[in-house]
């Protein structure tokens, strides 16, 4: 192992007042606490509906653009920009940056700390959408993201957040024209199943489930295969799926760690406990809550009609399009009532991300 | 004290699969383990909108009077029938069913259990909504209701409902007919106020805020009166105030102990575990949440618009009809995550209702 | 002919203040001007949810079960009670009563004028929904209709109105006990199915789709099929498909005439002229406008995503709940800007109702 | 009158695909049928919530920056862009582009055409927001706007669109850090006032009210005071009012006219018809469509409960939160009935903006 092996990976979760504002990374930015260049991924959780997940990650685009001498699309191409839109109940928008850089080697090991790597797949085409083709090409840039990451060890992986294409009015009349075939002209449901491959993708990538189990007819049909270390989201925005993923290795001296749990149903805070303890808290919490940098949770609510058999109204009525918004207001609720900041990510992703109705809780927490 | 002093309280807690869905009830009624005629108060978390408020109540009405042997309106009358509305995220309908009889005097007191009182107002006129007028006509109430209930120390009252009248369009027309003016033209904040008055109403009733403090000018001006005990909602099925007080007493003979505990903010958990143990529950629970028979939540988030310093977005954009569904959300998911179990009431009410930002939370629990 | 074969059809359109607001109704019934026993059909347009319609619905047969002293229940097996929910924009809300009454044979004949007919299909099992045996069903349920209005001719048919059962969580598993397989596990697909097949079935009973192209294959799938006088919505409170017709006949010796055309697309006026101009009403309105007695609008503005090569955003965003709501919103005023009055029915349907993004109108006018 | 005093004016009304979406214009720039530095206003309809408002915005301000060679927010501050948001119904994304170039003398006068006129107030503090101060300098930027569009005559004003400061947290913030108080801590309160202190101003400056009619305590309260000419929207984006107006001279040798008329209620056609009439069309439309270039309709069903005794449910139930949408949505079907295109532009501004109930139309036709 020569020196550049060894990285320092930082993690900086910034408040935003408004989907444009982008004043507390300029801060670091000017400061010098955050090199733009050392950036490798930014999540964000913004407020409102989809067009200002776009308008935040323009403004994030135009501020690097200007510290990295590029153009606001290089950096879009260069650095996996995953907004997470559609907040609700104490959700508090923010986003968390990423970044990564080589440094000279330690006095001594540190044990394995935090460590995040990236990946793009190929462009796709609107008919690979929902396929096993993007099964694939997704497991394949996972596995380059862990390579990435310098992790070895699979079970070192504890979350893989994955951004991969929406289908869109654009994207149908191209395949139209081209006469081909898309895995449905519905867009929320070629969305659905793109976001579906691209969770089999992780769980393959990971050795969650055989290969041998993947066939065209299992997505989005088989529940009983998925990831519990995945979360997916779609966007229009996107024409490549985009990976980030989070582990420990022994080459990073980051002063973090990474650990996940799963909660089997929305009321199941044994599983907050089990990220945290993943990570390296013990129980009780209470003055170490300090020490947890940041958590993003996969949400399934919105996955079953009913918790622990009462029945739920999150699909009903006048409120059915607001069902994600809501299993992520649950969620976000639920771990912050532990954690003791709602200024966490929650994503709601069901297609097989864990079982119906689970969630899936990945912790960053400071090692010392 | 005489046998017929001795009661025995009862309470139901059973699940509506739709607004009009009676039948747990009627099985009950059916069966004789609920006769009506003991029935003094029905509290009911229903889904959908406001109409179906109306609709459970209805449906409600028609199978009582079948039973009772009186009209549907005389049912109404009768029994206090307290729809909260607009269930979300893991909100479960149900409605919870109040009984009370006077039994023989047990061989040996069992210490201060459950009991409940119930008491109305005279019908207001619309100009005296959100009056000090009102405050005194809930506050006389409350007093008549604790003593319906049997109790003797304000200490012991642990939760008080109020369901006060809503200002609608035909009330407002009327009083203008009439030559007089109410607080507000705006239904909205005319009804607010409402509420309002009937939280101060609670407050001056248990001795929380001194009388000399009231006057017309404070009512949802000066946050600094509250009650920490009471909920309050409004209906425009309602043309006086309706009240329902839970709390323990020497006389009771029933199962069940009631406590109550307050959550500062959103996340603070401590709150539910002083209702709990205010109601006989110590800590751990494990397996102890087997006898919580009912937790009352009254709940603030939408009062604020943050929480521990990070912001949330109740109140934003295309959510804003939504703050109160929100609300509710975000505070049943938290307890039930505490509890084990959603189908609990959650209603939303800021007025004068606690601290801007917190939870009133009070349970009912199994003694044995 | 016989003097029995006369009939006399009257259209009572009363405002509600409320779903549960039935005063109007019960003032005709009190005056005499409306008889219990000749009401042969209701259709309501209410506001609020899908629970407000039930809960109309209720309050319409607590009062009728009253004067034709039968059963709430039995008054619903015996009227149909077309609840249609969802009111947007200048909606308002109010409700359709159709009487009818054999009358003695007048002095003279008056020319076609109005008469509705009723029927019902058998009830029909969860696994029928959306299928060819929907289809036969309701088509010969509809030739019933025609048949008990006393119509002799297909092109004198203006309006069928069908109200067909939706599927519902209850529906799903009873099939599933059963063993039976449905059309589809997606509540909101299944009720579609259902309409479509109904639709179809208004189509085939009319002969404007010979039978042989109807097979499995095309309910809700070709876009070449669809009835062009029919409107079909389904709620859960349905078992069978309830039918009513409107039409004109020798017979008939109402005071009013019926007619119809079509809106090609949401802009079209010439389409109202038309249903205007077939029920007797010349150009240009003006003070004919009184004449108008109500019109009946099934809406397709969400079964496209443009008009005229304008794309509308009725799908998109946070709104695509809303997408009915506003097909309606839209429909109803451009309508009510012709007729000069915006309480009029506005019903959505998509499903092989018309060409897609066309309007259906039907207007029912006074003769003298 | 020199030979620059002739002005030609220019309108471009361009689709947008989304929010982000300004290829049309970057197009016509491309292809130089629009020059940058001729650009005096844009007006848009986006579609989504508030915060596509501010995507669209960025994203035109990208584009003028390139062409102009300035900085986006120089192109802010030079340019009027007035983002209206929030689509419903039938209304169609697009944004007007308002060109102004001087020319030289034509051989002969046309007749009084298009010319548009634009100006600024100074910064407003959020404490002169919806008072007597800000109703006095929006008259005089009116003024200034009417001037500086070379028009002599005040009837030949036809339109002023005014894009006043909204309250925002941050406001209400740094108001309360001075120690001055503001109209109102209610956000939409505050910002409601503030539109209607805009709407007298343009009142003011049209002498459609008498100054000494202008009190403190009229705003928004005196609903007999109103302009008939004049739509308002509020942006936290703006910090002065910015105005635009339309209308005729002698000066102009643009192939446009501007012209307006009154819906005195939603359903009102004849003030479509007066509009295209006062801006040179005659009835009936049939082949006269194409000659209309843009309309602007500000909408005012939300301002009432009711049309022609009709009570509607705009701001009923789980609708509320969309009353302005409904709003817009409705009135563009009207219109758009009659001018066959509903890519036309719909705001919603009750206060002060006609009688409440009303709809002001203003058209752009072609001349020739």
């Amino acid at each position: 192992m020569t020196d550049q092996n060894w990285v320092d990976v930082g993690v900086f979760r910034l408040p935003m007042s408004a989907p444009e504002d982008v004043s507390e990374l300029k801060a670091r930015l000017e400061s010098g606490q955050i090199q733009a260049e050392t950036i490798v991924g930014i999540i964000a959780q913004t407020e409102g509906t989809g067009y200002a997940r776009g308008y935040a990650s323009l403004c994030l685009q135009l501020l690097l653009a200007d510290y990295l001498d590029i153009s606001p699309q290089a950096v879009f191409d260069r650095i996996p920009m995953m907004m997470i839109g559609l907040c609700g109940g104490l959700m508090s928008p923010h986003y968390t940056v990423f970044t990564r850089r080589t440094v000279a080697a330690p006095a001594r090991p540190a044990g394995k700390r935090l460590t995040v790597g990236t990946a793009n797949t190929r462009v796709l085409q609107p008919e690979e959408y929902g396929t096993l083709s993007q099964v694939k090409l997704v497991a394949n840039a996972v596995q380059g993201a862990i390579a990435d990451a310098g992790i070895t060890e699979l079970e070192d992986v504890h979350c893989v957040e994955v951004k991969c294409p929406a289908m869109t009015p654009a994207r149908l009349a191209a395949a139209a024209q081209r006469g081909v075939s898309v895995v449905s002209q519905n867009l929320g449901q070629a969305s659905s199943m793109a976001k579906g491959a691209s969770a089999l993708g992780i769980a393959l990538a990971l050795e969650e489930i055989p290969e041998a189990k993947l066939t065209e007819g299992v997505i989005n049909r088989d529940r009983n295969l998925y990831t519990q270390r995945g979360s997916v989201s779609a966007g229009g925005e996107q024409s490549a799926c985009r990976i980030l993923v989070m582990g420990n290795s022994d080459q990073s001296v980051s002063p973090y760690r990474v650990g996940h749990g799963i909660m089997a149903d929305q009321l199941a805070t044994d599983g907050v406990y089990a990220a945290l303890n993943s990570a390296g808290l013990s129980q009780p919490l209470a003055d170490q809550q300090s020490r947890i940098v940041q958590m993003f949770v996969n949400c399934g609510a919105d996955a079953v009609t009913a918790v622990r058999d009462r029945r739920h109204t999150i699909h009903s009525d006048f409120l059915s399009g607001y069902a994600g918004i809501m299993a992520k207001a649950v969620a976000n609720a639920v771990v912050a009532s532990i954690t003791g900041d709602p200024m966490i990510l929650a994503s709601a992703g069901n297609e097989h991300q864990g079982t119906p109705g689970s969630n899936l809780v990945a912790a960053i927490v400071s090692a010392e």
